[in-house]
């Protein structure tokens, strides 16, 4: 038994979100992944939110790198240079987010590493991507939301533009890379060739929308806003209040509307001409969505959650994280993970791959690691000895 | 040459929307792709939006098959079931979305494929996984944005949860299935072994939202909703009104936030004591917020954006799908294709994979199939003539 990536060696220079998030799935598919940090600092994320009671290692540091191996070097000097060559030349895969041409000017562009590993797996994660006429332009998350109208599919529309509430587009990007990753890996496996891969925030946002963008290209019309309406636009697909906490509804076909009436006490509605079908109901809403509404409104959410899956009506009660992640769905599956976290002193649950197989489900119970805590190790492992190995972790202890 | 899939056969017997893109990707990475549908209707999504001008070819539907064949099978009927064996024996890959059990109760559960095939890779993407306690609850995007927590996340802290707009949770949960399947496909090349893949929404959402669980799971503070602020939470990474449109930027290093002051003309800013570095601006956001958006104000958007990004400086103006589709970035670039679409009489433009490979980039010029284009020819590459064939073809003209 073995993961997917058992065995093989990732390079990984990147930092912040998007490049750790994706690196973080290849840990869980049983890669070794060498994270190179600055000396002194590290990947800034160690410090996002700087909580005192975190320090240098911030929950979302520790969830994105648990597994990986930390090596501190300043590859911009001579001997630090000479490291990273040898790590080129084990490494199967190398990712890096820096700006597009950073790592070229700097002599670890694609071809110069390709001269060193020549089937090497070379993937860049950027804002706009290594060609585009964007490609100077730097971009965070909640930019690429503004610069791809994703953030105008939000709210309705009366409602200003309105973001995605987290860091949608860096986590898409990484996990976009990740797939590309894994697929010129099993292209290797065939042709025994390397591939330089380009993945930018701003192209992975298209594929993310697709289902607006085929509409709009097929029609030229920009998508109206539908508030919390459902895909499908029913006229029972969408947020209801009730007695307590609100409750999303997907009654669209006609079998789950009629067994929505039921639950609901009102199967009157099942049989008015109005509402024979999915395009009455919808031209009806205004008459048929009251007394919904009104009879939603007399349950309390979660006793008419179970109620209307019972009877086949898709149904959530909107959670917030506390309430989703307590759910008993998750007992015994292996979304979540507890790790020990050292530099807390107590455990943290951190998330794995989100998919499970009936053998080598992506998994990993290591933690995050302390700045440069493998760079002795690694840089031994690379045949560093004597003078050079003590000079470069010298330079490694900066701070 | 070739795409990481050229020569791989994928069965897919899935419907609507996390499933057929699922399968639209491995189009992309070079697969065969046959796609089952019922005799008849078909794939539901064929008539998304009910628009007389698309048929029974909506642009959704043609933007998640183009490029796979279509074969009508009734494989509930002996001889249909016997058509869906001999696909089995040849495939790959089999991807299905039905409810959990249902595909176990006809006889084409992992057990039963694998079987026939012994080293078949067996996805299954549901809305809350094979195995849960919510099995048989029905689901759609905006339930598993409502069940996720995810809906909790968008806006600000006066307003209502409010969805994603878009179908993002069936986009990422197609998107995760298919680097599983990449995966166990890399997995196979190694250890000649099949596996079974089990993708839910549910799972899928958990980790497209990492970046707020781990937070949320290390301080068990429920996340503040924070509208368009950057999820640095900076006092200058937010979305801003202009004179014309409203622009996102993001200001978060003091370089940054120099390089922000310069460009506005406020360049005093930089030398208040209160805002010396990020959390001095956080804490005196109050103050800073009002001088640096009144000067925002003063400007157009486009040469806002323009300015900014010369000076380094993270900003992009809030466009819709028409300002962002149209952007001179995607000349040349292989984000959109452009295909032929015989039942509209037109071409229309999909989405490739949305990354780029400096060979091989995933990508396919080929259109959707009419329902049951592929009936015939595939079923006699399965062998089947005579009677048999006669048979077949006429149950996958039934309507």
């Amino acid at each position: 038994m073995a993961g997917a990536m058992q065995g093989m060696k990732v390079l990984d220079m990147t930092h912040v979100m998007a490049g750790p998030f994706c690196t973080r799935q290849l840990v869980l598919l049983g890669a070794d992944v060498i994270k190179i940090e600055r000396p002194g600092e590290g990947d800034v994320m160690r410090y996002y939110g700087h909580d005192p009671r975190f320090g240098r290692n911030s929950p979302n540091f520790v969830g994105y790198n648990a597994g990986k191996k930390s090596v501190a070097l300043d590859w911009t000097t001579e001997l630090g240079a000479e490291a990273l060559r040898r790590l080129v030349a084990e490494a199967d895969v190398i990712v890096e987010n820096f700006r597009p041409g950073v790592l070229q000017a700097r002599g670890f562009g694609y071809e110069a590493c390709k001269a060193i590993k020549p089937d090497i797996i070379y993937c860049s994660i950027s804002g706009y991507g290594q060609e585009s006429i964007l490609r100077d332009n730097p971009a965070y998350d909640h930019i690429a939301q503004a610069m791809s109208g994703l953030m105008s599919l939000q709210g309705t529309e009366q409602d200003p533009p309105m973001k995605v509430g987290f860091p949608l587009v860096d986590t898409f990007s990484g996990h976009m890379a990740a797939f590309a990753i894994v697929s010129a890996l099993l292209r290797r496996a065939q042709t025994g060739e390397g591939q330089r891969l380009d993945v930018s925030m701003l192209d992975a946002s298209m594929v993310l929308m697709s289902a607006m963008i085929l509409k709009y290209n097929a029609t030229g019309d920009v998508p109206k806003r539908v508030g919390n309406k459902g895909f499908s636009l029913s006229a029972t697909a969408d947020m209801f209040p009730t007695k307590d906490r609100p409750i999303s509804i997907g009654a669209n076909t006609d079998k789950q509307f009629a067994a929505l009436c039921k639950v609901l006490g009102v199967e009157e509605l099942v049989a008015d001409p109005r509402y024979q079908d999915a395009s009455g109901r919808w031209e009806h809403a205004d008459t048929l969505r009251p007394v919904v509404s009104a009879k939603i409104a007399e349950w309390e959410a979660e006793v008419l959650e179970v109620e209307l899956n019972k009877a086949s009506v898709p149904a959530a009660v909107v959670r917030d994280l506390k309430g989703i992640v307590a759910h008993p769905h998750f007992e015994g599956r292996p979304t979540f993970q507890s790790i020990d976290v050292p530099a807390w002193g107590r455990e943290m649950k951190v998330l794995n791959g989100g998919f499970i197989a009936n053998e080598d489900t992506p998994q990993s119970t290591v933690t995050s690691p302390d700045l440069g805590e493998h760079t002795e190790e690694v840089l031994r492992s690379l045949g560093f000895e004597g003078e050079k190995l003590e000079s470069l972790i010298a330079g490694a202890q900066l701070s």
